[in-house]
């Protein structure tokens, strides 16, 4: 996708700009569409300024739905073809779509005690991380006190919508 | 899909949950996944309440935002196919799959100037009308103050969110 500068942004219908920063929260077209109300919008950090904040004013089952909406990492999606684009393309670039059968199936159960524990999934930003360093955190991240790890969760959905962003204004230079 | 007991929906997990009730609320997942933290359900319309409470909740933002992921009617969606198995019914229990090219250019004026006024697109609950109570109810509501009109497309949201739930529930006698 071509990088846009702020003006084109402001310049967009609600339909163009869902179509376009629908994903940067995965999955909850929903808050681009509600941002869509703030515009115009000064630059990249005032547009992602508006995508956090509406985060962090949904009550707390809002914001366990966002977790709730992500996929496992190296899970069933993954396998089945099913993630978003933006997911695959980060799930990729960490390493975790050529995990060995032993990996994957480490990282599964991992994963489900995660959400038995949490009642969301393990979100991480992914991009910047590869398969050992997914596992450890994922481990250390197990034991936590959960509004501690809502919190932490919630950071990476923002670290995820930051790099989605930078993506698509072209603010970010190691595209991948 | 077979319809299903409140116990069953108690004992889904969320990812079940999700897949299930996600688009109760159109192209929504994150209000069902929000609302699988209310669980247990005392029946359907212990369910519908806990949906609707969270859209009440949203800011003005927020509720805009659902229905801007609301689909046109007899729109661009229906053209290309790309509508949710849920609108594409509803759209076609209402005639509007099957209009002349006359009547669907007639409706996509008045759907652009609709948009234009109020910044989100015209919703209504399409099972229960035809396209000439469409037609007329659109341009009925094109009229109307923005803040009024605001609360009178929510009102439709939920409508369609009782339907689809009372679907899947099995409550409603008369499915199509």
């Amino acid at each position: 996708m071509q990088a846009m500068d702020i003006e084109k942004v402001n310049s967009m219908d609600f339909g163009e700009f869902v179509d376009v920063f629908g994903n940067v929260i995965e999955r909850c077209p929903l808050i681009a569409a509600a941002v869509w109300s703030q515009r115009p919008f000064s630059n990249l950090e005032d547009l992602e300024k508006h995508f956090f904040a509406f985060i962090d004013a949904l009550p707390q089952s809002g914001q366990e739905g966002i977790l709730r909406c992500h996929p496992d990492l190296a899970g069933r999606e993954l396998q089945r073809g099913t993630l978003t684009a933006e997911s695959q393309r980060e799930q990729r670039s960490a390493g975790l779509t050529s995990l060995g059968a032993d990996e994957r199936l480490r990282l599964a159960e991992l994963n489900a005690q995660y959400r038995a524990r949490f009642g969301f999934p393990f979100v991480l930003a992914a991009r910047l991380s590869d398969p050992a360093a997914v596992r450890r955190e994922l481990a250390r991240r197990l034991h936590r006190p959960p509004a501690q790890e809502l919190r932490t969760a919630l950071g990476e959905v923002k670290k995820i919508g930051h790099l989605r962003l930078a993506d698509l204004l072209g603010a970010h230079s190691a595209r991948r």
